[in-house]
């Protein structure tokens, strides 16, 4: 492979993963493919790497062999209590002097509590950096084809949460849907029902284009296209399970679009899944 | 290095670039520490890449000695007719069967008109693929420790364009203001005047905290901290140039509580900005 030496060389001069130092890193949404050059140079210098259940093993055997390797999955149903525990470890690591790798699915400052966990590093005077990773969402749109902005079409696009839809004093949907502009949610599975509902009461249309896309750049994707009205019902007959992002508004015709002038892109976008 | 030879298994693993196709890939925010594994692969791999002037020169340095070098800067005031000029450019190459890489910073559908690429591609029947880079507005924030969401704070995060903020036609920037969620604006250097007007007229408080993250990632970085009220006198000021990336809402007070906490958080960011 021509290149080689320049990227040996390219990786050896960036900033290193010293001794009790913590980064706080994304993952990105699955394969390797997407993991940056300084995350990989965190997987290959630290001395524990503490990820959750979102980090593909793909991404893991990246990391020195001699790495000690914990898993922060949350299971049960106290993530308070686990996410105590996951920032008392990193402390405790650190204070050790190791070199710690703090993994997680994604980006870290996007819906995964990066934020808690770097102030209670900074809170113990533990020295951290942030590394962003690409974040599901984008990865989810890059996959299915789907740009997140159109030039004539809209001028933002919002990231959302679907975890505490319910929740009348968190994120009003009426108004967002008043917005007009595109939506893309997270962790939405199990609220779209309430979502939909709200978005459309709020004024969206019905009809309004939505794309549900399962396990974004991992071989087990999965690209719904349907509508704001049938997405709910959609997903659960078609059995959809997290992880998974969908995309609301007129930006998802796009795909459409492409797919008319190019009747094999299924196809073209497994092909990028298989490694 | 411990891992190279894994490392080199990997890239030799995820999916080549092949002659006749296109790459739309995301160069990232900066320097090459962003860059993914799957641009890095196209970079190493094409026969031809049309690169943007965001494109930093140590990403470029990594393409193979060999290939042809094109940049595709908008310069003039002619976008719309450079557009073209890239696109035809991009179908030539490949239809010629080079391995063409379409550079772009950050990520290639985040204001980017990476939609419009894809899209003559398609029509020509060109096979391409999306490659998603870190936006910039995420490594912004990643760089000055400021979480995209936090618990109890935001349950979404809004990606906005300043440009065309003068258009009615455009975003509502007061039904923005009414939705209460953090805003990430790119490109608004030269509209922000009107947006935080817009702003609090919709309801947003003048003290709303905000920053504005200038060559993020780059050598040349910087961050002011200052409100929504005083943030267009302060860039004019401080003599704020393009580009640059503005986060307005509660999530930028968030730096300040890390920077209580560690007086050195700018020496820290600094130091991640040498390589």
């Amino acid at each position: 492979m021509s290149g080689a030496d320049s990227l040996r060389a390219l990786l050896a001069g960036l900033p290193a993963l010293e001794p009790g130092h913590v980064w706080l890193a994304g993952a990105g949404p699955g394969g390797p493919e997407h993991l940056t050059l300084q995350a990989l140079v965190g997987l290959l210098q630290a001395d524990a790497v503490i990820y959750d259940a979102l980090v593909d093993d793909r991404v893991l055997a990246l990391a020195n062999p001699g790495a000690e390797r914990i898993f922060a999955g949350k299971r049960g149903g106290k993530p308070s209590a686990v996410q105590t525990d996951i920032t008392a470890r990193l402390v405790a690591l650190a204070g050790a002097g190791r070199r710690v790798l703090r993994l997680k699915g994604g980006d870290p400052f996007v819906f995964g509590r990066g934020g808690e966990e770097v102030l209670t590093l900074a809170a113990h005077g533990v020295p951290f950096r942030v590394i962003p990773g690409i974040t599901a969402g984008l990865a989810a749109l890059a996959a299915a084809s789907i740009p997140a902005t159109l030039r004539g079409v809209n001028q933002a696009i919002v990231f959302a949460t679907g975890h505490g839809a319910e929740d009348q004093s968190g994120l009003n949907w009426r108004t967002l849907a008043r917005l007009g502009q595109p939506i893309v949610l997270y962790m939405a599975m199990r609220t779209l029902g309430t979502i939909a509902a709200a978005l459309i009461e709020g004024g969206l249309a019905p009809s309004t284009p939505v794309a549900v896309i399962a396990s974004a750049t991992t071989p087990e994707e999965r690209i719904l296209i349907t509508t704001l009205r049938e997405a709910p019902a959609a997903v659960e007959r078609e059995g959809i399970a997290p992880p998974a992002i969908v995309a609301i508004g007129k930006i998802v015709a796009f795909r459409e679009q492409i797919a008319a002038l190019m009747p094999r892109i299924e196809e073209n976008v497994r092909w990028f899944r298989a490694g």
